[in-house]
Formats: C-alpha cells, structure tokens, sequence
C-alpha cells in the first residue's frame, strides 16, 4: 500500500479530477489501486459531488467498501444514492460489523430492510444485533470481529483461532477469555503469548483484572475509561457479563474528536457535519436556531431600552456604555462555562465539585470585577464625571459577578437534570447574560442619574 | 490491581480524607496499595493540597511515580515542592523516559540539572536527549521504550528480545525492524510473530509498507495521520531514517483532548490548565487579556457612538436595536469561523479550500442575512415606522454578510501566516465584528434619518 504525503496530495487531486473530465478510467483506476483507503477518502472530500459519483463506481468492492467506513455521512449518501440494493449488499457485506451496522442506521428503514435481507444470513444476524444498541453506547460502538478463548485451551490452540481469525481481523490487540458459558473471565496479551510455551493453559496466563463495560454504557464515559486507563482494546459484555463484543482504540479517537467538535459546535450554535456540507439551505438551517436564541434575545433587550427611553433622552451618554457592561458580561460568563463544560466532558471536574467551583469562581470574578470596575470608573470619570463613573464602575463589577457565577453554575445544573452542559454556553449564555447586564445597568443609572 | 468505579469513587475519596485528617498512615497505605495509579491521580485531584501534600510522601516509590505521570502540571508543581532532589531522582528513575523528560522540563533549570545528575547516566542520557526536541513535536512525544529487532535475526532472537524488554515496557503493539545502520526498514506485528515459525528469518515476515514520521513533525499532524490510518503506534526517525522512538495512541488521545480543550479555550480567553488551577491570581491571569481585548474594543465602541449623539439624541429608538444588530454579527461571525478553525484543525478543512469556503458562506450568509432582515424589517414596521424597518433589516443583512466572511477568512488567513487559527475566534473576532456591526448600522441610520 502507499501512502500519500501532505505535499503530494493537492497534485493528486489535481491530476484525478483532470482524469476524470477526460473520462479516463484506466488511468484512474491505476492510480487508485494500491492506495490506502483513509487517501482515497480524503480525496473524495476534495472532489465536486458530480466526480465523487463518477470516480466510485470504478472502485474494486473491497476498496470501495474500507473507503465508505472512512467518509463522513453527507457524502456516503451522496455515493449512496445511485449504488442499487445488491451492490449495497456486498460492500457491508466486506465490512467490519460495527460499519456496516452504522451504514445501514443511516438508511431509510425500508431500504435497510431489503439491503438486509440481501446479504449472507450470518452477517445480518451480527448487523440486527448490533443495531439493537443505541448508537452513542458502548454497544453502538463496539465490533464483534475479536478473538475469544476459553479457560481450558491451550496456547497452541490459541494460536490456532488466531491464524483463524487473521484472515477478516486485520489488527489483533488482545485475545479475550471466556469460561464455558462465554462469560468474561480476563485476557491475553498477544507478548504473553508469545514468551508462553505452546503447551502451556490459558488459563494459566490469563489477567483476571481487567477493565469491561456493559452494552449500555454512554461512549463519552468509555472514551474516558480508555484514556484514563490507556487501553487500547476493551471488551463489552451483556447484563450476563457474557463477552458481546470489544472497543478498540481507533473508534475511541473518532469518540473524543466527534465530542470535542460536538461541544465547540455547540459554543457557536454550529455544527461540524456542515464541514463537508455544501448545500446551503441545509448548512443555514443548522445556524438559524441558535441566532434565533440571540436574535429573540436581543428583541427583548430592544424591548428593555425601550422601558428606560426616558432616562436615555435625560442622559444620552449612558448609551455610549451599553455594549461595554453586555459584552463584558457575556465574555465572562462564556469564560467560565467552558471550563466547568469541558472539564465535565473529559472527567476532569466531577458534578460532586459545585459548591467549590462556585467559590473559586467567587473570588476570580470579585477580582476581575474590580479591575475592570475601576478602569472603567476612572475612564468614564475622566471623560464624563466622577459620579458617573463610580456608579459605571460599581455596575460593571456586579455584572460581571452576575454572569461568571451563572456561567459556573449552569452547567452543574444541566449536567444533573441530563442535559448537555455544553448547551449552556454560546448564544444561549450569552445571550441571558446580555440581558441581565444590561437590565441591571439600565436600573442603576436610573436610580443613580439625579446624583450626577 | 483494583479498578474503581463511579459510584464508589465520591465514597472512597470521603474515607480518605478522613484518614488523613486521623493521620492514620496505615490504614492509608493499605487502602492505596493495589489502586490503579490514574484512580489515585484522579482522588488527588480532589483532595485539597494541604491533603495531597500529606498523602504522596505515603506512596511507595513505584507508585508515586506512576501516579506523577497521571497528574496534571499544577498539582505535579505543588507535590515537588517538598520532594528532595534525590527522592525525585529516584521517582524519575522509574518513569518512561518521555513521561520524565515531561516532568524535568518542567522544572526550574538549577534544579532541573542536579536531578539529572543523580539520575543513573543511561537514563539522563536518555531524557537529556529527547530533551533536545521541541515538547509539541513528533520528538517530544516519543518514548524511548520500544523493541526493535534487526532485518537478519531470527523469530526467536525476537522474542528473545521481547522477553528481555518486557521488564521496562508495559505494553508492546509492533517491533520495528532496523538495518545494521539502525535505519528502518519496517514492522513485525505480534500477531505474525505468534503465526511464524520459530527459525524463519525477521526478513521473511517485516512488513516495509509502513508510515514514519520525523522527530520535527508537528503533534497536530501526528494525531492526524494516527487517526487516519487508525494506527497504535507510531516510529519516529532522525534525519538520516534511524529508527529514534516511537510514539503510542495512548499519547496520541491525549493530544487530541489537549488540542480540542486548547482550541475550546481560545474561543473564550480561558486555559483549560485552570481546571486544576486553585489559585485565583494565576486564574484571573489567563483570563484578563481576552477580557482586555473585548474591554478596549467596546471602548471603541463607545467612542463610536458618542460621536453619533446627535442622532441618537434626534431618534432615541435606534438604540434600542444598536445591541441586536452587534450581537447578531458577533453570532454568524463566531459560527463561520468555529466551523474552518475545527476543520483546518482536524485536517477535514484544506488550507487550499480558502475560495470554496468563501463562496459557500457567501450564500449561507445571504440566505441567513436575508432572513433575519426580512424578520426585523417587519417587527420594526409595525413597531417603529415602515421606512425604519427597511433601514434597519438592510442593514442587518449586510452586518450579517460582514461578519460572516469576516469570520470564514480571517482562520485561513492566519494559518497562511503560521499563527493559530484558533486565535481567529472568540471575543477577538466578536468584538471586531460588534465595532463594524455598529459603525454600519450608525452610518446607515444617520444618513436616511431624513426619510424616516
């Protein structure tokens, strides 16, 4: 196989799309063939749809089928589109389980149904199986192509199903051993097995202390045993603790990139699967609910000046500090949020920690609040008068106060009613925050105006 | 060795305490000594430092020094304190040698260069050479602790050599296969070593069709091709191809977490190396300059609008949508740049691409422009006066269009210049684009005030 540098790729794709205008699929062909699927991927991500849809069909079955697994799902369903049922059938039928149950979860449900129904009974029963699972559980995300032992077999028996099952695992991390009713009792490292001699039990060398996690857990909590424990491959077991089916590293990466994107979408009210996205429509309808949040927000702050009208005609320079106290407000509440959001995502902060985040986040904002406070009380009581600034300066620190406790504290709160805590921040923050401020800005100022 | 669970993680942490508040040693010692170093890394990190600094000096010197390695830079700082030169020596001794390069440069460098010299020479050689590489390079994450084999040996020598490095290496994935000049040639994995025969020559089974990287390679684009390959470990070679490390995807994972935290924290102005943080200086610190930036830019802003006060003072209702039209800028601003900062940095975004993406937020922002305009024209309509709503809904679909483009160009153009794109986002672009948004609503308004 070659692999394709950084510095090649942008000719490759050049020269591709110039083969593919001229129709030349000979030469197409042959470019392709001892290419790694994850590249021929990446350049189907450069491609316009119309190439993509023309390049695919050229693709042998068994490449065709390991650069589906490789590509995000706007464009599988654009390749999709034109592949019929049978064609379909034999490229799950080459994959791993755990793709091809992915695939077909992706599909229209009569569609699944005959794709289903065309491929060999054993791999379907294996698909139907792992579709039962929710797709973001342990279960959704687990393969059941591993290597399994028993207690009783010996190394050389061992080494028999590894030979065995080489043919359609491509990487071994571990075997797994299970007693007579296929109950997890531990594993086999693959050194182990080769300093042990062929005579030797398993049951001899197997660890008993290992890490398992049942079908059900949530995929954000196994990406963190993995980490936390630097597995590479786990074994997923059923509410009988009979071994279902292993983990392996690769899918965990693909877990804590999809998080990490899925939170900091959620930071903008945008979504990463837009990335490769290009119908526009679909791309704005992603965007629109989150700048409705801001945009009704904003509404209601238009409708909160509106109410101070009066002192605005009285004072027209307190407008010159409206955006100041909101954005100073909204920038300290995204501040803290995203610390409490992402610590919770990564394990770092447990949910048991508020009442010690909230006191940390005490003494960060009274601090931030008063440096700000007094710039801005010696600003503004420069430009325009004392009074006005002390009063300016008293508000900022309180707003500022205000947003930084409510950015700390809401996530704690989604997190145990099981909402996503990353939902607390971006617009949705911000935007509470902007209204907060400036209601208690607009108030102060008003009550304070006859002592300037 | 005992995994702990969720449940009885808050449980153990409270028994714990209280034992240290007894000072019962003992009864400490007996209940740490067969936990997993990450579950003690994780009770210390919510132990308060008083506590943590009692209950290290109880560890045994292997576990101490596993549970150094699971900690994170503040808490790491806070234990050494205490520890002599020659206790660290000693806890250094025992790591990998990646994990105690990583702790060394972290340290003062008088202190630093005694430790070293009372580590054995082999291993300050060892840390004092990868040392030389850069901390977020391919370099800087290797480990010295791999098995490799020559091209001539035997399967036996082989696992000879495996059975000697068990003793260092806890887990081993892949032998690389070296030639007499050290320079790599290509892997063996443990599985076809298991399925080879004992006299078949290395030769013979070495798979050459393998990917490297050297030493200088970015850690970004590391974990890029860790993922795209779905690989377990990766050899690292010097200028001259000789084999120099190897780096595993227990690291990698972390440097994918870490990059998505850091790029999560540049969107707010905060560090996710606070989380561990207690100090709220150091905190306030890291957060003060983002806040600066948005402070000094609504400065701006204030300037800006005092220098419209006639308006204002002419038509006190414009301020009631001066936040909406900044706020909704600062919005689609921050969703175009969050979508190609996380593509550019999971490598699904091309630095080339800088056209195609322009063009696809050129229509998403005109289609979200467009409908949010329409939106407020008719709200202002019916609340202010028809020709008022024009005015302002055109201006929010330029603002929108603006800021849009803003914040789709601004990533690519500050990763052509080599600056992280990253910094394109958070309040650095939400402050520019609520400046332009309010200079173009303020412009506009002025100059069609007459035709209200």
């Amino acid at each position: 196989m070659r692999y394709i540098s950084e510095t090649d790729f942008s000719e490759i794709v050049i020269s591709i799309r110039d083969l593919i205008e001229k129709k030349n699929q000979g030469a197409l062909v042959n470019l392709l063939i001892d290419m790694h699927p994850a590249d021929i991927a990446d350049i189907f991500g450069n491609l316009k749809k119309d190439e993509r849809k023309y390049l695919f069909p050229l693709l042998p079955a068994e490449q065709a089928s390991a650069v589906l697994t490789e590509l995000n799902p706007p464009i599988v369903d654009q390749l999709l589109e034109d592949v019929s049922e049978k064609d379909l059938s034999t490229l799950l039928d080459k994959m791993d389980s755990d793709d091809a149950a992915d695939i077909i979860s992706d599909l229209p449900t009569d569609i699944a149904q005959n794709v289903l129904d065309q491929i060999p009974a054993e791999v379907s029963e294996e698909v139907k199986e792992l579709l039962t699972h929710e797709e973001d559980t342990a279960g959704g995300l687990m393969a059941l192509e591993f290597v399994s032992v028993n207690l009783g077999n010996s190394v050389n028996e061992a080494i028999k199903t590894i030979r065995k099952a080489k043919k359609t695992i491509s990487t071994i991390h571990n075997l797994w051993v299970v007693d007579d009713d296929g109950v997890l009792v531990g594993s086999v490292s693959l050194t182990d097995l080769v300093l042990a001699k062929g005579k030797s039990l398993i049951s001899k060398i197997v660890d008993r202390d290992i890490q398992f996690v049942y079908t059900d857990m949530d995929q954000q909590e196994v990406a963190i045993l993995f980490r936390k424990y630097d597995l590479v491959a786990l074994p997923v077991v059923n509410a009988a603790q009979q071994l279902a089916g292993q983990i392996t590293i690769d899918d965990i990466i693909d877990v804590v990139e999809e998080e990490a994107s899925e939170d900091i979408s959620l930071f903008a009210g945008a979504s990463d699967e837009e990335i490769q996205e290009d119908s526009f429509i679909k791309i704005s309808w992603v965007r629109l609910p989150w700048l409705m949040v801001a945009f009704s927000g904003q509404l209601i702050a238009a409708l909160i000046i509106q109410s101070f009208e009066t002192t605005i005609a009285q004072l027209i320079a307190l407008t010159f500090f409206m955006p100041l106290i909101m954005a100073m407000g909204g920038n300290s509440g995204i501040q803290s949020s995203i610390i409490v959001i992402r610590g919770l995502a990564t394990g770092e902060i447990s949910a048991d920690s508020t009442w010690h985040r909230f006191f940390r986040e005490l003494r960060v904002s009274l601090f931030i609040g008063l440096v700000f406070g007094l710039l801005i009380a010696c600003i503004v009581g420069l430009w325009q008068n004392m009074m006005m600034g002390i009063v300016i300066g008293c508000t900022l620190n309180v707003v500022i106060l205000q947003a930084s406790l409510f950015g700390g504290l809401i996530p704690f709160i989604l997190k145990k009613v099981n909402i996503d805590p990353a939902l607390a921040s971006g617009p949705f923050i911000t935007t509470l925050n902007d209204i907060f401020g400036l209601l208690i800005y607009l108030l102060v100022i008003t009550t304070s105006i006859p002592y300037f």
